[in-house]
């Protein structure tokens, strides 16, 4: 297949060469329990352990190297960001020795802005939207003769992510399938060019999240979805309305299928990744999980299906309530409410016998003077760690045999 | 160096040249956030992302290929163990085909014993200590022919975790100090073995839990200290009380230092791993990283230092409190109590105000009819998300001008 892009397999491999030093090849390595659970060899490209916490590194390094190649860097350079790429610039440019400015949004959350200055880049803090932030980039990019560096609409950029498809085919080169997140659509552009230039075989699916997904009909009449304003996701990271001119001329070719996932499918993917490979993936990061979790993409019994986890910089709060998510959706977190009369002594042998039961108490409430609690009752309510569903039927078939009535707040015991 | 020990670098490589195929050659990767916070180069050895969660994996398929080439594991092979051990045994023993019968306490957590379970294994639930699960699992291993898998004292066991320090020899051979987690002593062993047979300059460190410590004094006096019953540590992987004969000879000769760290550094080195290298470490597997934080072991501006991260099969609930000990302790989440005249419309304008600085509320709760609260007043409890400590400040000085008395009941932005 002769291709009328401007990137073929020699040009991918030369970017990757390039910035070889800069980027870590990350592992690429089976799940035993996902492939277990999904009945299919499942592969996990861990791309959210790269430098910086995602493959934003590989583009932006890979540009700065192009710059400085044609003379066009010497002033430094500049990108607008919240999040990924303004942490991928500001290390290519340190490792560079260039200077770095980033236009960040002067809400964005303060461990990005202190991760950017660490890195030695001048953080730009702009109060306003997006579209003005990039103005203003563009005004200092003019006044200061700085170099700008688009997060997905460049190929330099698209060639730097396409090591991510380099590696997978290099580690796998009998991988069948590819799911891949989806906004700008730089990495998605990179993988499918590295991979069907050298496979054609090979199945390429993007992954957005349902409620910003303009690539929606894109691959079905080459149309893109209007996102309405104030649309919200968990993957902010992938919270892109207005795709890129030219990965879409990568996308409409090489890309097989795009599908798009909820925000619970993708927290519940956050928690799963967590559990099976004891790493962080942020919302954007893990959309491909939940897309194989919801069972939204075909998978072969035979042929292995590689998911590419594409950043980790994950909000910690995020992560701890996706925790407590999990740990209720598998038994392990009960919320319990318990009537008993209003008497000393009650709530001590309440919890008595839930601590005979091996459980931990987490939070203890009273509730009184509520129309369902009738008058000298009170309804205890508990919060409790547990061991699985049968450890919470244990606890609630007790308090029955005791003749308490307890309602299950939380999960699926009850 | 001639060494008396049965030991030497060939048997090691040849131990990791046999388990080539089991095991994952796990990154070593500079950690730049982290040699910056600490002033020294920091490379982190990622052995928690090893298949089955920890090293564990290692020993164990070193032993059943040494029993299978002796023909002495036709029947299978037992362990005892609460958690890693038994997860590598059974894996191991389900790539070589073989029965594993994996003896644990009634009371381990459900995640451990299913995990063996979908390796393969034969779980027999055992109630009563550890001692007493050792002389039911030799009872068994002799009723039905069974080989039995140490889990640290036996030197095939110990060659299969040296490949630990191979590997971080050969990724970075100007290593100049390595870190690694203790227990029974297995893995130190190891990897002391495989660093000074090759690079006799480089230090080997132990770190140990405070709470459960019988190496403390062993390089001054060779003596094993009594660890009280009932001593608990959050590192329970290394909760071992009674460490090995074969292992303390390695380590009397080998080991440079042995620290101790306390259960807050340790949960403090969970979230820095989670933030810096968005990869989760138990208890025991961070010890090393918590040792660094607390300057326990000195480190050269100059020379690398390797933390070797043992184990990430954490418990989940821990992981969850881990991390909103560090989101308190990092100024992004704060507890604050607000006296107001008990009186319509207060609470309503109270949460007007903090979400006026971009806060988010995560639980409100009332106080009235205790002594500090004057009658006619309520003190309301907020626990609010917050950026940082001087985002804190922000809505507490916002409270002073409002005359509202407002005390901050964690963090220390007060």
């Amino acid at each position: 297949m002769t291709s009328a892009l401007p990137l073929d397999l020699a040009a991918l491999q030369a970017a990757r060469a390039r910035i070889a030093d800069s980027v870590l090849t990350t592992p690429l390595w089976a799940n035993d329990p996902l492939s277990r659970e999904l009945g299919a060899p499942i592969h996990i490209k861990l791309e959210n352990l790269q430098r910086t916490g995602s493959f934003k590194l590989r583009g932006a390094s890979h540009k700065i190297d192009c710059l400085l190649r044609a003379g066009q860097a010497a002033n430094g350079v500049i990108a607008v960001s919240a999040g990924n790429h303004a942490q991928g610039v500001a290390r290519a440019a340190l490792v560079a020795g260039l200077p770095a400015t980033v236009v960040m949004p002067a809400n964005a959350p303060l461990t990005k802005i202190e991760s950017c200055r660490s890195l030695g880049a001048e953080v730009v803090l702009f109060d306003g939207g997006l579209e003005e932030a990039k103005a203003e980039a563009e005004r200092l990019a003019r006044e200061r003769g700085l170099a700008f560096i688009h997060p997905y609409d460049d190929w330099d950029v698209i060639a730097g992510q396409a090591g991510v498809g380099l590696e997978i085919i290099e580690a796998l080169p009998q991988a069948a399938q590819v799911v891949v997140p989806l906004g700008g659509g730089g990495l998605l552009a990179g993988v499918a060019l590295a991979a069907k230039l050298q496979r054609p075989d090979v199945r390429v699916v993007g992954v957005q999240a349902d409620a910003v997904a303009p690539w929606r009909h894109f691959l079905a009449d080459g149309g893109i979805d209007a996102v309405p304003a104030g649309a919200h996701t968990i993957a902010d990271g992938i919270k892109v309305k207005q795709p890129g001119a030219l990965t879409r001329q990568v996308i409409a070719r090489h890309v097989d299928a795009i599908v798009t996932v909820d925000d619970n499918a993708i927290a519940e993917a956050m928690v799963t990744l967590l559990e099976r490979t004891r790493t962080i993936g942020e919302g954007a990061g893990v959309v491909g999980l939940a897309a194989l979790m919801r069972g939204l993409i075909p998978l072969s019994p035979e042929a292995p299906t590689v998911i590419v986890i594409s950043g980790g910089n994950a909000d910690m709060t995020l992560v701890g309530r996706s925790i407590d998510y999990g740990l209720a959706s598998s038994g392990r977190l009960m919320s319990v409410a318990v009537l008993t009369p209003d008497s000393p002594g009650r709530l001590a042998t309440l919890l008595g016998l839930v601590a005979g039961h091996g459980m931990n108490v987490r939070h203890v409430e009273h509730r009184r003077g509520e129309l369902h609690v009738p008058v000298g009752m009170t309804e205890i309510i508990l919060q409790i760690e547990t061991r699985d569903f049968a450890h919470q039927r244990e606890l609630l078939e007790h308090f029955a045999r005791q003749g308490l009535q307890a309602r299950n707040l939380i999960g699926s015991a009850g």
